[in-house]
């Protein structure tokens, strides 16, 4: 972390309304979609905020994203819809479906949707803190692009399909639990691997589908292991929860799944096939007074919070930690101190400024 | 197995029905009963089947399950219910619970049922069956009694609360997920002790909340680690999904949860507070043809299934299986060979049968 250096999150959310706005992108989808990924910088999910920006300035710049998508519903009940985000930035048709979704859960007790011809949403946290605030239990799915083998493959055949979802309480913070389907984070094989070190087994196959402890032989044609890694340890699990991600955020809404998911940044591999639109999301909202009084809910969940911390600790911990306690205290440390960017990402950022003039004197 | 040997389902579903009809369950709920716990003997889950028809005997001999238990909705919207199941049966309350999530989802998109007051359900992939049956993804969950420590935690806090998801395929046969939250099941820590020998790390710790590969340390006062197993390989993500079960199934339906949950056998330790009234569950049911044409999806499903198993294989392997394929072979074999039981299980069907007067005679 020493060559990292700390910049104000107003600043880096300024640039980066302005570098959506340069392609003609309205000014509420510019905010909201800096928004999601300002939220990923302060949570500490450092992989998808401004590091990706670069990479939506790229696929902006050559078309490969509908700047002014219209998002539309193209099928609907009570409770549930299917959303077409018009190949725009998904992180303006994340936020327009997971409203609907929203939207009708205040009306019908639980809202469902299903998002077809999207692109990268963010953090998928993002989605189920919106709903916190109405007093929702939030869900967000999405399929990615293929990193990720089935248990027994030795390829990439799922992408690292994330599922979040979130509870609040009342005195206590919520329970935010965003999560990969995958056993590690692909930006953790990468770190170890500038660092020249071994990555522990169950995170990664090679080439040939053999157990790997070389983070290089991930990067080398090598895919990431599913959650719970082999058979022993509960891998098949992993894997049949990102199968449920793919069908629910992408056949459910007619989008790519599988291997067929396009890629987020220019030099990844498109598909050599297409079975849909875009990647997919699926959203969901549970209006909590639908099945109990809301203020007894929360105290409940401040007691689960209680008792969940007040676990015996195992030997060299300091006991169990709530599911989104360190995103919480990332974003109490960094709206006080700044975010933290690597040169690398700061120089990504630069190129932007002198591609598309927009200045960076903040940096 | 070479002490097990096989008896006809149909003998041991009437031995079942007649058992629970001896204690005045109605002759419907003894009969869907009999059907969810053969279920689980014909899909290989051994543990959840007539295994277990000795707790269920005793809960109802000793008055602790009330036979005829009137499930009762305490508040519903178009899309949702909360259930009550009157301490009953939790292979009557569940089906009757999941019956009113599909009666939603085909009047209003989708039905969502988070039930409390019920006891255990059987197996988790049951309910998803009946979904499969009508068209719809079907969703289960239950929680369960604490086995399962959270991530840096030294004991027992959380049930094995599984999750349970199912997809139908056209000429494929459907995706069926049925997965426990914990890295393995606790009979797999059983036969491993019964047979003297050591388990995989990962699975359990002691009590003093050490990392054991001793089955006995699990028996004696541990508790079972949550899939994915420590932090390196997503243990907290396990965890985090152990909470969503139980938040969804028992804080949200008023039942109790985590170490509060009640446990399922007579043996087991009754916890010292009560937080809610017997176990929760939770049951979701989505039309798919809210989302999207049936036969389009049946048939993208059918492409996925072929995708994911013309998946290159992982040295060693034949290959990725497809969520369901081991519980439905089983299916096939004991259909028509029968069911093997061990010879302990058949002598607790005897003791039943001594204690009951009901006549064993296929045994």
């Amino acid at each position: 972390m020493s060559e990292t250096k700390l910049y104000p999150p107003e600043a880096l959310f300024d640039f980066t309304v302005r570098v959506f706005r340069h392609f003609d992108v309205p000014e509420a989808d510019a905010r909201i979609s800096a928004t999601v990924l300002q939220s990923a910088d302060l949570r500490g999910i450092d992989s998808h905020g401004v590091a990706r920006l670069h990479s939506y300035f790229d696929m902006l710049r050559l078309g490969r994203i509908n700047p002014k998508a219209d998002v539309s519903i193209v099928r609907e009940t009570a409770s549930t819809a299917t959303v077409d985000g018009d190949n725009g930035l998904g992180l303006v048709v994340g936020p327009k479906a997971n409203a609907i979704a929203m939207e009708k859960a205040l009306a019908a007790g639980s809202g469902w949707v299903s998002v077809r011809n999207s692109n990268h949403y963010g953090i998928a946290g993002w989605y189920v803190l919106q709903a916190l605030e109405r007093d929702l239990i939030g869900w967000a799915m999405t399929n990615t692009a293929a990193l990720v083998t089935p248990l027994w493959g030795a390829e990439r055949r799922l992408g690292t399909n994330p599922i979040a979802i979130a509870f609040p309480g009342e005195r206590e913070p919520p329970i935010v639990i965003d999560m990969a389907t995958c056993a590690v984070a692909y930006g953790k094989v990468e770190i170890a691997r500038r660092a020249g070190k071994s990555i522990p087994t169950g995170w990664a196959i090679d080439r040939n589908g053999n157990s790997t402890t070389d983070p290089n032989a991930l990067i080398d044609g090598g895919a990431l292991l599913p959650l719970g890694s082999d058979r022993d340890r509960g891998g098949h699990k992993g894997y049949g929860l990102a199968v449920m991600v793919d069908v629910l955020s992408a056949v459910l809404s007619g989008a790519n799944w599988g291997p067929f998911a396009p890629p987020f940044a220019l030099q990844q591999e498109i598909p050599t096939r297409s079975v849909g639109r875009g990647i997919g999301h699926f959203f969901g909202a549970l209006r909590i007074d639908a099945f109990i009084e809301t203020a007894e809910f929360k105290r409940q969940i401040d007691e689960l919070v209680r008792t969940l911390r007040g676990t015996r600790p195992a030997p060299g911990t300091r006991g169990p930690l709530i599911p989104g306690d360190p995103e919480r205290e990332a974003e109490a440390i960094r709206r006080r101190e700044g975010i933290p960017l690597v040169p690398a990402v700061v120089e990504e950022l630069r190129d932007i400024s002198r591609q598309s003039g927009i200045p960076l004197t903040a940096l």
